[in-house]
């Protein structure tokens, strides 16, 4: 266990990947350059690495335009303590990265994680002399080509892969889909709710009986709260009851704490997860 | 465009993956082994199998217990005019298979989509001596394995990928978590309802004011019928409307045909993509 340094003692952001991955852009971007990004290999060792003493908050994705909710990240915030702080989003944009001094015509080969692939089909199929190599890395990948320093070689991910790896952006923005975002939630220990705050995270636990949603989201409705996201969950082992996640509008946090307190009276288990601002401009902060 | 044969009116069935694929051991564990099975590369190109005269219906993901719905499947049902005419769970066990005569004792590398690689860490970690190999596809990997007839390579795959490839299972069951289940469905072009249909899917288009979904959901709810699934979607390019995706129990057809002729009155746009017989037993089946 590190104690944590005395001149940034809430500034160690630990999140899932290696160096260079997008959740570590995000966090750049969102946090400034001050500080300390911590990588880690798995969403469950990223969560572990606060109780380590490794990191002061996480900055993990929860959603992607084009893939969904991330469902470990919810499981993961439902088995411990942690809070939504703040929500910041991300548009995710592929580049071809190769070595310095490679030019687009010497590339013989495309290598990242298959869902980075996958994301970039039409770029690549107008590429068809090229092998498609996976990777189980999109940053990883550029720090492969890079180190080997062959220019037939080239890789898919972010910018700051190219920055940190000191790789060449031979074509931006290659993904088939401009419309891809990733929506990242930092996550503190201490429950506080931010100036600004406008937007709550819930999840309720309901019996599987006909009208039990709708009683839950009543007490929303009714005080003129939207809803921004819902999403219905099985629980294992409960073969008869649904957790479902709700992102709701704070108008005031007044009127949030009368809402939850008619839900808690009404439905059996109601979980705050954060009160935080809502990340804007954004299409995914306006489901 | 081919002519469907005599035979077989209707009985060639396109999924999304290689020979082998978890959707084609689904299609022959649900259909029946008399069924033709067609491999498409993506889900666009499984879609399009049907226009193209390839075959008579569809059997693709649409939610995994671990990963979540399969976002691409729900936007090409809106996209076109396909009917879900049932469903059904297959449990997802990746088994390790190696080359005929092969021990795990040979064993030195360990081959499968990343995905799969990924549901399988435990047992991985239990083998550090093994290089972990990233491919495109887990049937394609157990094909490759075979055909190279090298005993030190392994592929993680389904059941059905080790049959049709003639590979041995060295292992069965190495999934990390026992409950990875992934609910297909059936698609046709005619909309049929089957006899015993007891479960309905919509595609509820709402506009982003307090009270939209409530409004939405009382129908069933005043009528006694179950929620089972919802999902919320951005709308691109429509910042201030979302569409959902409601599954819900249907007692009778007529309490059926009641609550959404009372959802048209009230909403922007309501479409039915499919009534069918609930898959039973099965976790997902309750959520």
């Amino acid at each position: 266990m590190t104690a944590p340094s005395a001149e940034s003692p809430d500034r160690r952001i630990a999140f899932q990947g290696e160096p260079g991955a997008f959740s570590e852009e995000a966090a750049l971007r969102f946090l400034g350059p001050a500080i300390v990004t911590v990588p880690r290999p798995t969403f469950d060792s990223t969560f572990r690495a606060l109780a380590e003493g490794a990191a002061d908050a996480l900055l993990v994705p929860i959603e992607n335009s084009l893939a969904g909710s991330v469902l470990r990240v919810y499981e993961l915030l439902l088995e411990g303590d942690l809070w939504i702080a703040a929500e910041t989003i991300l548009p995710i944009e592929h580049h071809l990265i190769g070595c310095p001094g490679a030019t687009l015509e010497q590339i013989r080969s495309i290598e990242s994680h298959p869902m980075a692939l996958a994301q970039c089909e039409r770029f690549i199929s107008a590429h068809p002399g090229w092998k498609r190599i996976p990777v189980e890395d999109t940053a990883g990948s550029v720090r492969d080509v890079v180190a080997r320093d062959d220019r037939s070689r080239s890789a898919v991910a972010g910018r700051r892969a190219a920055e940190i790896y000191r790789g060449a952006i031979l074509a931006s923005d290659i993904q088939d889909n401009a419309e891809n975002f990733t929506r990242f939630v930092l996550l503190t220990p201490a429950h506080d709710t931010a100036p600004g705050a406008d937007k709550t995270t819930l999840a309720v636990r309901l019996a599987h009986r006909p009208g039990a949603l709708l009683a839950a989201l009543e007490p929303f409705a009714r005080r003129g709260m939207n809803l921004l996201k819902i999403e219905s969950r099985p629980i294992h082992g409960c073969p008869w009851e649904y957790q479902f996640f709700l992102d709701v509008e704070v108008p005031s946090l007044g009127r949030l704490e009368d809402a939850l307190r008619e839900l808690r009276g009404g439905s059996q288990d109601v979980r705050q997860l954060g009160v935080y601002a809502a990340a804007r401009p954004g299409p995914l902060s306006t489901i």
